[in-house]
């Protein structure tokens, strides 16, 4: 089955926007990159910190309220629609609810050819790449590292600790199937 | 009915971001902040300048080919999907094509409730932003500013040139039908 | 004496660094465009949030602490000799410190010329304008709007509320004087 | 000697700014990080793909004109002079000139005590990292990987195609003199 969507999943700071952008240039075809960034820039300003929104505890913990999740379920059905309206699509996402998370976006790819990638990396290094970029709430990554995996079933993963975000997209290229596949 | 979708269109710089940033504040229910913005930072690197994707000419004009027009396609449908199940969402749009623009968007959002809305500007008043901003391509506001509402079809319109974004967003507010409407 | 230096005071939104960028884009010769916003992303993360560097309080209000005073200093005493090094030089700042805060600058600036610039916005517009932006603490532009111009002296004011960004460059760089001057 | 300035000095995508951000974080005193970016975003846009300022060729190699370099003069003298009014400056440079570049540097640093450190990164894996960000003109960090390093004289050297940033940051502060050095 031609694949039409490839979702990432991995801890903040795992490197999963890197690898996206690498596959949006090593693929043939051209691919749309979306993920929960976007989606959490698009939602309003005060549901961050709020709590019907996304909440950041002191040592980086996550926590999603209610109208979190509605919004996210409509994100979801769309992304999924944009799939099925012919759009090459790679998800960059962050399951903090394990196989929940992974259930909902199941459901919703329900009919389409889907590729499950595990991004991982180390906590204590994706602690380090979490200080080198400055720009994130400090202890999510390693508060993440594990959590967003346990439960999880993927088709391939990789390990950003162990080789560079290109050299993981050419793997996960490689498992990307074609239209006549 | 219900309005569930907020289209606003206007030229580059012409101030549509803010606006939207300011109906996320003043609406009482959260509601999704997209646009074309959104659509090509999505988009491959590759694509912006090249005969595919998008082109900006020497003044500002801008391009685009078949591979975005796909790819776009695919994106309204989604949004259009997104809204359907459930979410509010404001649309930040710049109707390159005029009409035929207006009309894709139409036709992806039949049977929700949409407040189509014009977001004027004074063509050298937006030159003179984009200077500010200091981050867009020189031309494109003065280039945009009359041609993407010529032939589209409003149910009201602001002008950011004579009122300040957050007041803009409160008539456009005014405007909104409740759940109740 | 020739303008070395332009000083832009002005409260958070009040439109400082866009005015700035036009100000690049109007004179005729190339001017560094340096400020507050440059020292901050200097600093260690740290330092944000802490006692010893910058705190933001619930409403808005900035109180900075010994460490950042010290880091400040040697700042103004740097941009200062790049003045003196033969660079012109916009600085864009925020006088949280009323005449104190000038009075630093005045003494670093010594011997060079100087144009004093109050970048005036109304505090409703600034706050409207601050929740358009996104990107700033909620309540620092309403708090700043008066506060940073009591006790300060200029050589010339400017109204963003008034005039478009563009048109305050233009009536500023009308009072920069040029080389034979 | 006190180290009073840090100098990184790398290719394009070396990762630089990550170790400036993690020597931060690690050092027990307050540190500026300024840098080559800091400097081109305070230049005028227009000075960006002109003779007189920067010109990015085809192939990604980083021309600067006259105006550039008299901009940058003023700049290291300003730097110059932050460090001998008492701040901790970590300078993150690419050394276009190689020896050239750094005895500029040298010449301005004069009676401080500096740390020179190579930020090394094999160009094939920069160039990946490139693509990874999406932000860069291709072909700068394969261009500039060798470039940079011809001629340049080092205390020491880190490579960041080896070890983290983080721990890049913690070799190079196991040299930095203290107080009492």
């Amino acid at each position: 089955m031609t694949t039409q969507v490839i979702v990432l999943n991995g801890g903040s700071s795992s490197g999963k926007s890197g690898i996206a952008r690498c596959l949006q240039a090593v693929l043939p075809d051209p691919w749309l990159a979306l993920g929960t960034d976007t989606l959490v820039d698009a939602m309003p300003a005060s549901m961050q910190a709020s709590d019907d929104g996304i909440e950041f505890s002191a040592d980086g913990e996550v926590v999603v309220g209610p109208e979190f999740r509605t919004l996210e379920a409509a994100w979801i059905a769309g992304v999924a629609a944009m799939a099925r309206a012919g759009a090459r699509v790679i998800v960059d996402e962050v399951f903090l609810g394990g196989p929940d998370s992974q259930e909902r976006w199941r459901a919703a790819l329900g009919g389409l050819g889907v590729l499950w990638v595990g991004v991982r990396c180390d906590g204590e290094i994706a602690a380090g790449r979490e200080v080198a970029r400055g720009d994130r709430i400090a202890g999510m990554a390693a508060s993440q590292a594990e959590l967003v995996h346990r439960g999880v079933v993927y088709d391939l993963e990789v390990d950003t600790g162990r080789a560079e975000a290109l050299e993981c997209a050419r793997v996960i290229a490689g498992r990307v199937a074609g239209r006549a596949g």
